[in-house]
């Protein structure tokens, strides 16, 4: 039997296509008042005062609080700390104190009966503020030349990845190129806004909060050491999400808001955050200008790398503190033999929203960056793009390869099998090359055809999560984990390993996700990592009730538990069938006195934690081929494949599923969604008539292929993660297709490559091929 | 710092005294419906027929069930089985199926939108039965003279214990003397009668059940498997109660037909006892006929003793089994020096209320039964029965003693240091000579009064009972364990030994009492165990974290954890008490990378199970003085004492109050409360205008010593359970100074020795003392 592999399929559809989901709005209690908050309408001001007195007197306003009201002075922290990095002067206060620094920082908040008098009572509040200048561009905020704040620096920090002699080498290199590219400002803007409710029961001196739905342990933490009121007392139980691509749900201000008000109330609050506010409110993310350098030898050997980037942070440094700069500096040398590398990335304040983790966070724009640069440098030396990737792409006989550095304290390893062969297997299967001579077919008919491609590494897998099995006297198994359901079909995944474990089906099993009252801590779900990571825990729990499964059951049946296997719902001897004991009966055996033993958990449960020592990497290709209308500079995608490894897919339809997804996400992010502001910081991208998501009109039929050729080494299952890579790639792989549908000489410029953008490229390409030096591409 | 041996202020005072408990009755679910129980009228008849139409038809009735709606054939199993006897035949069904077998056996239940609908509905359901014979009395219906059931034996089966050649003992004993003596029918009749309410949650396919409170686990893992629904599907949170006395909260009928009704409507569903039917409905108890024999030599020495008794189990065997059958029999000797002795209990059905188990369950009879033995005795041979008791008590020489038998599969090693010598101490500690000069005085002055004095051996302690104790990251300190609070005082006693082990206050750990999310098993709190078996597992869950702390802390602060003391919320090194860390610190430190290790629980949490291989065995004695009125046959407690040695007192005042409370409800048994029925088994004591509870005015001062001369050596507090020796020697003290107050020759029959009883004693004795052969008798 064998659950894992299969594409069983989702056991939370059931509840999610029948409507019987339960999303933050769902939640209705009784008596519940509702938060509104009151933002900031500027992007950079000092406070000088907050009149809330007329919005008090509004009927139905219960109270209005600013910071003052706050307990202490709480910033919301960072999830793990920087060496050498003190975040403190930019975390975020959950109600601004002395100044706004972007237009939508909350600086009070009402609650009220009904959610039309708590908004009607927020625009009362009158905010008295001193406009100040602000900051809308990182590197210039770098180097001094804006200010994001009157009080301390802009920038924040430098995170620095690499090793080699990187400066040395491109002293004395044959050829260096670079290129200066800019990834716009977009996120994950999931279909369901965020939304938070709390409610505080007298009698358990206890409060129930619904809604955190990423890292509910972190935050159940974090608002324990904010309010004083220990975590035991705080309840969070699943819920559903709709969608979360790292954006939700990590620790924002209505995080506090909303427990400190109930608790403060003792009635239960209730935010649900509109659409317009999700756009300003919910974190950002991507935005990063690179200066990046490739340094080569004649034959197209890499030699070196040397990255210099700005990461825009927003007004905020906000929980994942310098994950994206690392993420962002210690992968950029992908899957490539590279004997030296730094990247330090700048991470600067500005006055925008806060910035956060988006699904491949780093990985996004340092494959695009990295990606054109090898295209650029492959036609300066009159090397074919794929030619120069397969000179440089690590291969079995180097692998598995440690780079001499480590990452979140855990020595970077690459554990894939062969990125060369990989990478040739797959343009075989997806026909690149046909691909690529469409394309020049069609630009010798005058059409702006081109084929890009982006080879990538990805990562998984970091950090712990833990999970309990427990079975009942109807033989029934439950699984309960520390990963939460935002409808990537985690549910799924896990009943399947437990299934595999039990020699039962899928839908056999039950699945908690993050419920803080059965399992005591866990860690959610973020960076690809709930089914390595959750899912070994998982595995191990599962196999702890099950080792004791079979000692109860061989003491039973008077045999050697060795001889036991779990079938279909019962323990058996392998070749005497017959001999057989159902789950339910060793439930209750475990409940007799003869089972029960001082020190032993009673009944039939099994705990399991897994804490990884390093990432694993899953790793691939992105392939596209594009058209850009010169007349309006429309970019249309006519073909898009990902070939991707992770080691082992437990369910591979819902792979597919991840990738695709990830893939459309991408897209957004490659031609359409950007937050733009104005040159006052007004944001102007608040509605999705402004922000504009790919619609099915915008992709093509996208081709997948998983591959499960290189099991991860590191944990039992084999697992790679394969949440983002379907996002990773296609930055890269649509700007080098555009770049080269366009044949530009040089690089794109800036992501998303939407029409207006597009346009300037062929102005100026029109421009450069009129002047000196330009000389034709290859393509 | 010692928190344990402190009489802390109750902390679930600060809750109960401001009304902020939750009991069943405070559940109040939107859309509730509410359940009413039709009862039979009937105590014996054979069911014809049940016509649900009329009621069906009534506005607000949403549906009507009998026995063939349910699913199978559910049977309410016993806690423990009992070898040999095979109680099948006699469970009781949840709702009855061919026969009813006593009034108030549940014939159909009614669900309506309140609880008035409900009422007139259940009325309205006509009951077609044809009366049978009925048996109320237990040693006529296991001698074949009556039948309470058509199909099966009345006798359920005898149970037996003993040792040593006790016929052979008594062929040539030279003296022996025999009693027959009954208990009535009373029972526990706690303040707050039953109720129950459950509610299905859609989104998590999931019921919460409130009110199961003696035994939340058990009654969990019941209702799963006769529903066939995993008990993790079912959360029953804690609650309060007003009282459990062993009475309350094992399963029932009603523990079925809440949660069934509330899946089939997928609605809340309530039920409330009212106290008519808490009377018929709920465990009646005690109810047992003893003839019981002691042989004896020229000195007074035991030489055996011989017991046959009757146990009136009523209509059905409910939840315990042949418990207090078992221990009316096994532990008759008490704690005397008996080098023969058997007790054969047969358990016998009648047509009246099932009865279950309450405080001091067959201790109570026996002890009666044996301690008035010991009196008459002593009077037949002339030794002053006082002295006739110390030439018996088992003394430091002889102790700890193996009886040669086996009490619920454990050896019965009796752990006591020396019960002669508290006899001695207590006698002279509370001046029990003063006593009995005070009553010759008396009774020489025309006034009929009497001492009595007995010696009880209790029992606490089998079983298995878990807890967990976690810390946050505000240094807060919580323990979840498997008892139940009904008033007891069990979250201070738990807290107080979690503060002992944490250098911490009692009123800073939270304590949470069998909520079955947050500890996934536990036991419930009866037969005063859950000081000796929860708090063990409570301790060992203390010291399981305690440790994980002691190496974190040692990690960090860089000593070794041995160094390290806990006090006042932080870990120290005793001689250098600036070298601390607080708990939050630690935990905070718990969830690091650096602490966070595969296979180990994540944070600061400790997990313990404690596994009781035996029993533990208080002791001690109850002293009583009483006055009979002759004209009105009134007896009135003139003093009461009790001495009680109970290992080490956790918190002396609420053992105080225990004992006080327990002395209370012994005196009610004694003298006040019983079922009576009519020669049709129709209840004659259904309101508190006709069972009795004793008021204020009806119980003299009790002086109460508590002895900690002798730790059980079975568990590291060294407690040995506190919660039932109030009640065991009531009976037997105030029946021996009642025949003492009316210098009565043979025993005194039966309890209570309420008015009517005692003035047939007297007239008896008028009658006796006229007749041939009667002498004075020494008091």
């Amino acid at each position: 039997m064998s659950v894992i592999g299969t594409s069983v399929p989702r056991l939370e559809d059931d509840r999610l296509l029948r409507g019987r989901g339960r999303f933050h709005d769902d939640i209705v209690r009784p008596g519940q008042l509702w938060l509104r908050v009151v933002r900031s309408p500027s992007a950079h001001a000092r406070i000088r005062g907050v009149d809330t007195s007329a919005a008090e007197r509004m009927p139905g306003v219960v109270t209005v609080v600013t910071a003052t009201d706050l307990p202490g002075s709480p910033r919301i922290p960072v999830r793990q700390p920087h060496p050498g990095i003190d975040f403190t002067p930019y975390l975020q206060p959950p109600l601004a104190t002395g100044f706004v620094r972007y237009v939508g920082d909350p600086v009070a908040a009402v609650l009220a009966d009904d959610p039309y008098l708590a908004e009607d009572a927020a625009d009362a509040v009158r905010l008295d503020l001193e406009e100040l200048p602000v900051a809308l561009d990182a590197h210039a905020a770098a180097t001094g030349r804006l200010a994001s704040r009157p009080d301390v620096p802009a920038e924040v920090g430098v995170v620095e990845f690499g090793y080699g002699e990187v400066d040395e080498v491109f002293a004395t290199a044959p050829h260096a190129f670079s290129v200066d590219l800019t990834v716009g400002r977009h996120s994950g803007t999931p279909l369901e806004p965020r939304g938070l409710v709390a409610e505080y029961d007298e009698r358990t001196d206890r409060m129930t909060v619904w809604g955190a739905t990423k890292v509910p342990y972190f935050n159940r933490r974090v608002v324990a050491g904010m309010l004083s009121v220990p975590e035991h007392r705080i309840h969070m139980p699943e819920s559903d999400a709709g969608g979360s691509f790292g954006v939700r749900g990590e620790f924002y201000p209505e995080d506090l808001l909303v427990p400190w008000l109930c608790l403060r109330t003792r009635r239960p609050v209730k935010w649900a955050e509109d659409r317009t506010e999700h756009m300003i409110a919910a974190n950002h993310a991507r935005e990063q200008r690179h200066v990046l350098e490739l340094a080569l030898d004649d034959e197209g050997r890499l030699l070196a790398l040397r990255d210099e980037g700005w990461l825009d942070t927003g007004g905020y440094i906000r929980t994942h503190g310098a994950v994206v700069a690392s993420l962002t500096a210690a992968m950029v040398s992908g899957p490539y033999r590279l004997p030296a590398c730094r990247s330090r990335i700048h991470i600067v304040t500005t006055n925008k929203t806060p910035i956060g983790t988006y699904r491949a966070p780093g990985r996004f724009q340092h494959n695009f960056v990295r990606e054109q640069a090898l295209d650029i440098a492959a036609d300066r030396l009159g090397i074919d793009p794929v030619e120069l990737r397969r000179r440089n792409l690590l291969n079995e006989a180097e692998l598995p390869l440690r780079r001499p550095m480590n990452i979140f304290g855990a020595p970077m390893l690459l554990d894939g099998k062969d990125h060369l062969a990989h990478f040739d297997s797959s343009r075989e299967h997806f026909g690149f090359e046909t691909w690529r001579a469409e394309a020049r077919t069609a630009r010798a008919a005058g059409r702006l055809v081109g084929t890009g491609c982006a080879v990538i590494l990805e990562k998984a897998g970091l950090g712990h999560d833990s999970a309990v099995v427990d079975v009942g006297v109807t033989g029934a198994v439950r699984v309960s984990m520390g990963g939460s359901g935002s409808g990537q079909g985690v549910e799924t995944v896990m009943a399947q390993i437990v299934a595999e474990e039990f020699g039962i089906q899928a839908a056999d099993v039950k699945v908690v996700l993050s419920d803080t009252d059965i399992l005591p801590d866990g860690a959610g779900s973020f960076a690809s990592r709930t089914t390595v990571v959750g899912g070994t825990a998982v595995k191990s729990a599962a196999e702890a009730a099950l080792r004791k499964a079979r000692r109860v059951a061989a003491a039973l049946l008077e045999v050697e538990p060795e001889q036991l296997v779990a079938r279909g719902g019962a323990l058996l001897v392998a070749d005497r069938p017959e001999t057989r004991i159902g789950l339910g009966e060793i439930v209750e055996a475990c409940f007799t006195p003869r089972f029960v033993q001082s020190g032993e958990e009673p009944g039939l449960v099994g705990r399991g934690t897994y804490a990884a020592d390093g990432m694993t990497y899953p790793y691939g290709v992105h392939y596209a081929q594009a058209e850009v209308d010169p007349e309006t500079g429309l970019v249309r995608l006519l073909r898009y494949a990902i070939s991707y490894e992770i080691g082992r897919a437990v369910n591979p339809r819902m792979v597919h599923g991840q990738l695709y997804g990830g893939a459309v996400q991408g897209i957004g992010g490659a031609l359409l969604e950007e937050f733009r502001y104005d040159e006052r910081g007004t944001p102007l991208s608040t509605t999705l008539n402004d922000y504009l998501w790919p619609r099915a009109t915008d992709v093509p039929d996208i081709q997948i292929t998983i591959h499960e050729d290189s099991p991860a080494p590191g944990n039992p299952l084999g697992v790679r993660g394969a949440g983002e890579g379907g996002t990773a790639g296609v930055g890269a792989a649509v700007a080098n297709a555009v770049r080269d549908a366009l044949q530009l000489p040089g690089d794109v410029g800036t992501l998303p490559l939407h029409p207006e953008r597009v346009l300037a490229l062929l102005r100026r390409k029109i421009t450069e091929n009129a002047g000196p030096g330009s000389e034709p591409r290859k393509g």
